[in-house]
């Protein structure tokens, strides 16, 4: 048996409440090495009397674990139990397909033997529901819709920018280039969008700022002209919630821009200024920066990513905490949002996620919470801080298969199902799931302008655990490489054009089995004639199947929305969606 | 290679800050598998033109990892690090002795061409000095005395409780036995405790209960008459304080005694009482208890350990969670202790201990936290609850090799290093490190009464990371089974001798290079001859050897301090400990 791949972290994604009361376990073992894995377990202070020894012992029980997937290197091991006494301690009997049986311990591996099996356990000391990690479910039914304010709709001439450019679709912005776009336009096309059929929307920046993007933040306490007011903003969250779609606002809290009341404060006034404590300033003059990719040396202040306009805030000084915290609130309080999605999260600390997470808890009950984190996101997922993150780690896989090859339908199917297993379920549920955004290019684009291609990938990820994402203008069939050109002024004259129509299936599809799709189980493989198989079961049973071979391949199966399905083959860059 | 045991864990105890600025980071592999691992890191915005494509490329570095050290399954690779901009992004470059490379990214494992070294990297997004977990300096240099106090010395015999017998250290005392011991006692015998060389006392509890063991509360906010008064008390921090002794209370929060105000209210009102909700309540009457272990079905309220003297507190209830947390800065507002030692910590909520943590942090610097948890810990230990725990995960397992033989010398150094790997080394520095206490049986009576042995695993365990804690009496060779036994009266006639002079002699090492033995790195190794070989490196190098075999083992070493070392030789149950 490899002894040194078996592995289980207690309290963690390995061990920990789903729903009220309900423990899962998880165990790791190398793939294929093992041929069945038990949980001793019981209550700590449940005896019984030993008939041979004739002294009281504790009353433990035995129960298999069900396999649940295998990874790139692991199987995946699991059980659900209830404790009558919300108290837990076990350990894993594990027996290798060699014939080897070994106890895996928390002091180790020990001999299988009556005393060991009583001694080392693991604890769950006490499920308390205080800690049990939370997310909103209604998050977990939501098919978000993400609009880049500035390009979306032109629905009020009057706040156009000095130099406003026409509205062509087909052109490429440039990165200073304005088109006109506001919430007026957004306003007029809501009953668009709940024809498409989304119920949540996401909205990059609309906080005052200098930029078209609105990343880098004047005041956050108001609209931005260009895009209209405050009352314009609570029409729109009213109704949109009229139409049962929730509102997610973008806050960038890592920085801040240079046109800021406080940053020009500094730069005014120096290291005398009160806002010196707001920032991380190494000496003075501020200008001109300095920037290590042009061998100038350290900057003498720090920022994003090197770039001198959006200077790095100073989240330790307990002003800039409760300066944050009031923007957080307010905008809950005030207009009723639903949801915080934060730029550049990972950057910022962990103390004042948790602060953030208690206020905006105590503002909204089932507020929910997703951070920009494009690496694996642990730290920020235990219930005190986000409810998930931006989940390109998961959707840069499916387009390293789907779109780009790099990967191998096997390899993808191992990635996500190791993806999947390092949250907690709660968490896999409400990651935001997309194949593209602002930030990269767009998907129709990757896909070397294959629309097939495009949405069999697409068709796939609403077929994900987690919440899919739409970036607007997917569904007119839009294209664009990175940004700037990814954020092209919306193509209106492709409403209900085909690829709207699939996309609009698409969406119906996830909403009609939201439950299933948005909180079952997900199982992960690759058919022996290389479809890929996705099974999710809940309320119902969904299976899917992609094929993303060069050839048809055979398949028996009662489509309930197919591409390229016909006569019992799925065609090349195909998809069935079938509820059973 | 062994790919299934390859293994990271971002921002944990596998990638922490250890001091301000300094980023450690640490990779497992299947033992003796892996010929060597790199790291290939930079700052995640620096950029290089690359010659080859034209392109701006991350901007890397690689930096061979040091094996520091193998557990029963694992290697272990370790790395420190300072990055110029407080960001981080790596992966792992391992070689296998196989000749096998591969890349471990934080999506799985790649193959190692240029462009996936620049992907799918692992990112500590910025270095947070506020995320840091931090442990009190102080404590690293502290060797622990426990104090019971009921039977350290009765210096007052005004408070003995009716019935007080007389103190005999060869009694073995009953469950509800008094024997008198008292604060005065402690008070006169402080100067002995000077003199044996311990600069921390930690006291099992001291308020107002109806036990001699005094763990089942009745007031938080006084001092058993049993033991003196709150004046009293206050002379007693003050008088430790003026010789450098720090204060350790113990505080019972999981439950509180059937005799508190609050039980007897509920017992008195049932359901209409006001502190009803104080407590896990299903139904009422609720007596009698009954206890599933007698088959008397489910209890109606929830107790420790099905013990119905015990009623468990509602820590969800905020009312609760404030009135504990006045307990707990109240004794260090007014009377200036040092640290709490927490009973059943590890019954309690996190979301409580993470309140208790601010609150205590708020009202002392530095102030020390130790849960008693049995198990491993690491949902405990991320900076923002406890400091370190009762490290019985640890000690227990020095007995079952130096005393109870139950391991061999490769198991138990295999099993500490496992140990020490599972934290942060800040945390592993102020575990609380002791081979007996009030709930066990006592050290020389689990060494059959060898006092030799006893010793040697008692100078082991001062050579260990982590704070050494020595319970009343073992300085006197005091003999006991398991609790009530392992708590007979102190016995005074053996001060100053043999036994006394022996530990004395062990804590004037530890405090003499108190820095290294507290700060320093550890290696635990198994030499050629057999003997245990522990080396400490910090300030200065502590070199030691333990001869846990059954011959004299030949071994040239300079002693500085040593135990059966004669000539060249170390004989069983001897132990050399040397400064070089």
């Amino acid at each position: 048996m490899n002894t040194a791949a078996l592995r289980h972290r207690p309290e963690s994604e390995d061990c920990y409440l789903y729903t009220e009361g309900l423990l899962t376990l998880h165990f790791h073992t190398a793939k294929d090495d093992v041929a069945k894995v038990s949980l001793i377990y019981g209550d700590p202070y449940l005896t019984v009397l030993d008939p041979a020894t004739k002294k009281t012992v504790w009353r433990y029980q035995t129960l298999a674990m069900r396999k649940i997937g295998t990874g790139q290197t692991e199987d995946y091991w699991s059980v659900d139990l209830r404790m009558p006494y919300s108290r837990l301690q076990y350990q894993f009997l594990v027996e290798g397909k060699d014939g080897t049986t070994l106890l895996y311990s928390d002091r180790g591996l020990r001999e299988d033997t009556p005393a060991n099996r009583t001694e080392n356990v693991f604890r769950m000391p006490y499920f308390h529901e205080l800690d049990r990690v939370k997310t909103p479910d209604w998050a977990k039914e939501t098919v978000w819709y993400q609009i880049f304010p500035e390009r979306f709709a032109n629905g009020d001439k009057h706040n156009d920018p000095e130099g406003t450019k026409p509205w062509r679709p087909a052109d490429h912005p440039g990165r200073e280039d304005y088109y006109g776009g506001d919430l007026q336009g957004v306003l007029d096309h809501l009953d668009d969008l709940q024809a498409l059929g989304v119920n949540g929307l996401y909205f990059c920046p609309l906080f005052t700022a200098a930029s078209n993007h609105k990343y880098d933040t004047i005041d956050y306490f108001d609209i931005d002209p260009d895009f209209g007011d405050k009352a314009l903003f609570a029409k729109l969250v009213s109704e949109a919630h009229q139409r049962g779609m929730k509102v997610m606002l973008d806050a960038v809290f890592n920085h801040i821009g240079e046109h800021s009341l406080q940053w020009q404060d500094v730069l005014k006034n120096g290291a005398d200024s009160r806002f010196a404590s707001w920032f991380h300033i190494s000496n003075y003059p501020l200008t001109p920066f300095h920037d290590p990719n042009r061998g100038e040396g350290k900057p003498q202040y720090e920022t994003f990513a090197f770039e001198p306009h959006m200077p790095k805030l100073n989240t330790a000084n307990p002003e800039v905490q409760d300066y944050l915290l009031n923007v957080a609130t307010y905008w809950i309080k005030t207009f009723d949002i639903d949801a915080w999605r934060l730029d550049v999260a990972n950057e910022v600390d962990h103390h004042f996620w948790k602060r953030f997470y208690q206020a905006t808890q105590r503002a909204k009950k089932d507020f929910l919470i997703i951070g920009e984190v494009w690496h694996s996101s642990q730290p920020w997922l235990n219930g005190d801080q986000f409810s998930g993150v931006m989940n390109y780690a998961y959707t840069e896989q499916i387009e390293d298969h789907f779109l780009t090859h790099k990967l191998s339908a096997k390899s993808l199917v191992e990635l996500l199902t190791d993806q999947l297993m390092m949250y907690r379920p709660q968490n896999d549920q409400v990651m935001l799931n997309m194949l593209d955004s602002h930030d990269t290019a767009r998907l129709l684009t990757v896909a070397h302008g294959d629309e097939d291609l495009a949405l069999q990938a697409l068709a796939f990820t609403f077929t994900q655990t987690g919440m899919p994402c739409i970036y607007y203008g997917t569904e007119m069939g839009m294209a664009g490489e990175n940004d700037p050109d990814c954020r092209r002024p919306m193509d209106w004259s492709k409403l209900n054009g085909p690829v709207w129509q699939r996309v609009h299936a698409l969406i119906a599809f996830r909403r009609k089995y939201a439950k299933t799709l948005g909180q079952g189980t997900t199982r992960l493989t690759v058919t022996p004639s290389g479809l890929i198989k996705v099974v999710r079961a809940g309320d119902a049973q969904i299976v899917a199947y992609f094929n993303t071979t060069a050839k048809p391949v055979a398949l028996a199966a009662t489509p309930a929305l197919a591409q390229g399905y016909q006569a019992g083959q799925l065609a090349p860059k195909g998809f069935v969606l079938a509820a059973l």
